[in-house]
């Protein structure tokens, strides 16, 4: 891709978009818990066709449409965050630290094999918590914890 | 300046930022109104940062601090505003419509030797209300013709 091209998604991400990390709970997973990354762009729906680009070009995620005539475009899949964090990674400015942040997660996911390193992972995205003032964090490193001693999963 | 610097400013512009024209009552001018360009870039307070990187960047234009931890960086004189537009132009993709628009405005503005002609570039401006879908656009062109005929600037 053209570098113009990722400087621009880069531009548009920090202008209107979000990087973010969270824990979700999985009851079909052997730990009980997911980490699931996002890279979101946001636009009023009459400019749709923005988003759409978007997906042309990444081929993944999904565009809905929201309340008060706004949509978003979301990429979920691990693979596809990394490989876009990665590309946009030169000329991201202000979300800088979210992309830092994501891609470690992304590196310690790949070779995570316990609950401990789980665990360790879980308090990296706390991190994501303040970097993106988010309030409506419910499952913290803290929860996943918790759950983790009440099961056996850690010792205690 | 770089080319994929340009084009992240225009993702920036596209992602949170506006482009908009108005007409503004001058009691100084001859012609009672004046009609006002603006580049204008958003951002959460905490990232100011960013704006104030833009704003070495143009040498131009102010930053103000606005409710709810918002912050914003405005520029608007018609030299900076055009120059800027004329940088961006290769890469704007949702704004482009506003874009065009501005310029076209700008250049009108400067051989605008009548009032007919300035009510001419008025017409231009109204349509911004419908581009940016605002709200608040009190000074339409059929508010300048009235005064213009009150006033005997127009022939009736």
């Amino acid at each position: 891709m053209d570098s113009t091209r990722i400087a621009y998604i880069a531009g548009f991400l920090d202008g209107d978009g979000s990087i973010f990390f969270q824990i979700v709970r999985r009851k079909d997973y052997k730990l009980g818990f997911q980490i699931r990354s996002t890279i979101a762009f946001y636009q009023k729906t009459k400019y749709v066709k923005i988003l759409k680009f978007l997906k042309r070009i990444f081929k993944s995620g999904y565009i809905r449409h929201r309340e008060k005539g706004m949509s978003d475009y979301s990429i979920v899949d691990p693979k596809e965050v990394e490989k876009l964090l990665r590309l946009l990674r030169p000329y991201v400015v202000v979300k800088k630290k979210q992309l830092e942040l994501g891609l470690k997660i992304l590196q310690k996911l790949k070779t995570c094999k316990s609950a401990k390193q789980f665990l360790k992972i879980c308090k990296l995205v706390d991190k994501f918590g303040k970097l993106n003032y988010s309030k409506k964090r419910t499952i913290t490193s803290k929860v996943v914890k918790d759950y983790f001693i009440k099961n056996k999963l850690l010792p205690l």
